[in-house]
C-alpha cells in the first residue's frame, strides 16, 4: 500500500477502531489493527472477537493498494506525536513506513492472513435512532448494568420494543433503571441484552458526533449492530432470559415526594461522608414537608440534614433507609430540577422519577437496618 | 471551641496542613488534624514526624477558645461539600459539630493531649527568598531526586550557598541538576538536604501564590524552616555527604551544538514510541549543522529524525547515546527557545543548558551501547 493523509485523521479513525482491539490477548494478532487501502479509502478494523469495530476515512493521495496488520498501540502513539501533519504511509513486504518531514517510522508488521474475518452483519430488525437519544438512553441505564459474573444475563442493557416504545432497561439485582422512548411504526417485537462494554464504547463515539444526527441499529438473533456514519460497531449478544421489569415496579404506592434535586445530590453526597464507614446505609425520615436524611457510623460520627420537598401522595410520617451510592448514582445521571420519589413502605421498592420526564424510572430497593427499627431514628 | 468561619476558608487552611497528615501510619493521631482556636484565630497543624505544618486564618465570630483532634480526611471531605456556606463549629467533650444552614454533622475526635508537641524552630541561617524563584530553582531539580533507599543522601535536593550564589542540586547518580540564583550578602556558608516529600510540599503550597512575594527559609543544623505567610513549614533534614557537583561538571567540551528545544522535544518524544521497547536507549548523530536522532526495537521497528541544528564549536561528526527519559526529564521543565548541549566524546558527561539561562545544568551520563558502537550508526 501507499497513500497519504494527514496525522490526526488517521489518529482519530485509530482511536475509533482501537476500542476493538485487546492490549493483552492470548492471541497475539488481536493487538494488531489491520488496515486496508483501496480506491482511496483507509479502512481500518479492530476485532478483539466480542467487539468487532470497522472505520473508513478517505485518503489524500493513493499510489498502491494493500494491506496490513500493524500494532495499535504503536501506531496510536506515533499519530499522536505527529502533531497534525501530512504523512507518507507505505509498506514493503511486511514493514509499514511512516513518513512526515523529516520524520521515518518503519513499523514491522504482520500479514493480514491470519486476521480473523470480520463478521458478516446478519439480517435482522433494523431502526434508526438519533444520536442524542440514544446517548440519553445509555447514560440512564448502563450505571446499574450488573458485574456478577455469575448473572451474566445482567452484564448488558436490554433493548427491547414495547408497543409505541423502545426500552432501555438495567439491573443488578439491587436497582433497575428504565427508560423509554416513543418511536412509532415498530412491526416485530425483539429483545436482546447488548454487552456492557459494547454500550459503553458506542456511547464513547457517538458523544462528539453532531447530536440531531441519526445512526442506525439492527438487531439480529446473536448481534447487535450500531451504523454510525462510516463506522460499523458490531458484538455479540448476550443470551439468557432477562427478568420482567414489570414484575419489579410497584403499580401504585403510598408515600410520594417531590424533592429539589440538586439539594437532594448535595445532601447525598454529605451523608456519604458518614455513611462510607458504615456500609453505605443513609436514612431518609419524610414528614410533611421535610425529608430529614441522616447517616452514622460508630468510630466517626454523626450526619443529618433537613431538605424541604412536597408531599404529593400520602399521609403522616414515613421513614425507609437505603445504600446511599444507589442514590447517587441514578441523581447524578439526571439533569430535571425536581425528582418524585414513592414507596410504600421501608420494605418495599422504591421509584425516583425525574418530575419532567415519565419516560424514565429508577427502582431502587431499600435497606432494612435492625438499628433503623428498633431505634426508630 | 466555638466559632464561625466559611467552610472554603476553613477548607484551603485544612488542605495545606493536611500535607503533613499521614494516611495510614501506624500511630494513629498522626492522621488527625490539631485545631487550636484563640483570640479570633483559628490555628490547624499537620505533622507525620517527618513534616510539620502549623497555619493560621482569622474567624468571623469566636464564642469559645478552646482545642480538639479530628481526623483530616473527613473534616476536608465535609468542608469540600459544604459549598461556601458560613459554618459554625463547636465543641462539646470531644466531639466537633459543624452546623450550616440545615447541616449537622457531629464528628468524634480526640483529646489534644496526645499530640506530638510542633517543633521549634531553631536558631539558623535566615534568608528571604521570591516565591518565583524559589518555585523556579525546585521545578528545575526536584525530577533529578534519587529514590534509591540505599543512598538516603540523594534522596533530597542541596542547598547551599556559594559566593553570590544559592544553589539547588540534585542528582541521581544518573544526571544532576543544579540551578544557581544571585543573592547577595550571603555571610555564613551552609548546605542543607531537603528531602524530596518536603520540597514537593512546599512547590505546591506556594504554586498559587502571588509570585512577587517574598518567603523565608530558616536553615539550622537538622532542620529547614519555610515561613510561606501565616504557614510554619518544618521538615527534617536528610544527614550525610552530598557528593560535590564540580567532579562531575567537565571543566571543557570539544562538541557543543545549539538545539531548537521544541524540536528536541518532539523528536525525543518520538523516539521514545520506539525506544521504550529497547530499555529506552536513543542515539545522537551530530554533523555540521543537523542532529539526526534514532531509536530501534528489535520487535517493534526503527525511529529516525533530523533536526537542524547549529555548531558551536568543535570539528567532525560525533555520536552519543542517551535514556531518552533522562533526556526528557530535562527539557520539559525547561522554557528557553534553544538548548545548548556540550561533549566532548560518547563515554563522557554531556551538559545541556538553556541558551539563555547560564544559572542552570543539566549534566547525563551517556549509555555506551555495544550495537551503536559496532555499526556506528
Amino acid at each position: 500500500m501507499k497513500f497519504s493523509c494527514h496525522s490526526d485523521q488517521f489518529q482519530k479513525a485509530l482511536s475509533i477502531v482501537d476500542k476493538a482491539i485487546s492490549t493483552r490477548s492470548s492471541v497475539n494478532v488481536l493487538e494488531y489493527v489491520f488496515l486496508n487501502v483501496k480506491e482511496n479509502k483507509l479502512t481500518l478494523i479492530g476485532n478483539d472477537l466480542e467487539i468487532g469495530i470497522k472505520h473508513s476515512i478517505p485518503v489524500d493521495a493513493m499510489d498502491q493498494e494493500g494491506e496490513i496488520l500493524v500494532k495499535s498501540k504503536t501506531i496510536l502513539s506515533i499519530m499522536g506525536r505527529l502533531q497534525n501533519h501530512p504523512v507518507t504511509i507505505e509498506t514493503v513486504d511486511n514493514i509499514l513506513k511512516i513518513k512526515s518531514e523529516k520524520v521515518d517510522f518503519e513499523i514491522l508488521g504482520l500479514s493480514t492472513n491470519d486476521y480473523p474475518q470480520f463478521p458478516k452483519v446478519n439480517e435482522g430488525y433494523r431502526f434508526p435512532i438519533k444520536i442524542e437519544e440514544l446517548k440519553d438512553l445509555i447514560k440512564k441505564t448502563i450505571f446499574s448494568v450488573s458485574f456478577d459474573e455469575t448473572k451474566q444475563f445482567l452484564n448488558g442493557i436490554l433493548i427491547k420494543n414495547e408497543p409505541e416504545h423502545l426500552s432501555f432497561i438495567s439491573t443488578d439485582g439491587f436497582r433497575l433503571s428504565l427508560k423509554q422512548k416513543k418511536c412509532e411504526g415498530i412491526e416485530n417485537e425483539f429483545s436482546a441484552i447488548v454487552p456492557f462494554k459494547a454500550m459503553n464504547e458506542v456511547s464513547k463515539i457517538i458523544q462528539t458526533l453532531p447530536q440531531e444526527e441519526s445512526i442506525h441499529i439492527n438487531i439480529s438473533e446473536k448481534q447487535v449492530a450500531f451504523f454510525i456514519g462510516e463506522t460499523t460497531f458490531l458484538s455479540r449478544l448476550i443470551e439468557g432470559q432477562f427478568p420482567d421489569y414489570r414484575q419489579v415496579m410497584p403499580s401504585e404506592s403510598v408515600h410520594s415526594y417531590s424533592i429539589p434535586r440538586k439539594l437532594l445530590l448535595d445532601a447525598s453526597e454529605r451523608a456519604q461522608i458518614i455513611a462510607a464507614e458504615s456500609n453505605n446505609v443513609v436514612r431518609f425520615n419524610f414528614f410533611d414537608n421535610e425529608l430529614v436524611i441522616k447517616s452514622n457510623a460508630n468510630a466517626l460520627g454523626e450526619f443529618k440534614e433537613g431538605i424541604d420537598v412536597n408531599r404529593e401522595s400520602g399521609e403522616g410520617d414515613s421513614k425507609i433507609a437505603f445504600n446511599v451510592k444507589l442514590i447517587l448514582d441514578a441523581i447524578k445521571n439526571l439533569d430535571d430540577e425536581d425528582l418524585v420519589m414513592k414507596f410504600s413502605s421501608e420494605v418495599s421498592p422504591c421509584v425516583i422519577q425525574p418530575k419532567n420526564e415519565s419516560d424514565y424510572t429508577y427502582i431502587i430497593m431499600p435497606i432494612r437496618t435492625n438499628d433503623f427499627q428498633e431505634t426508630g431514628a
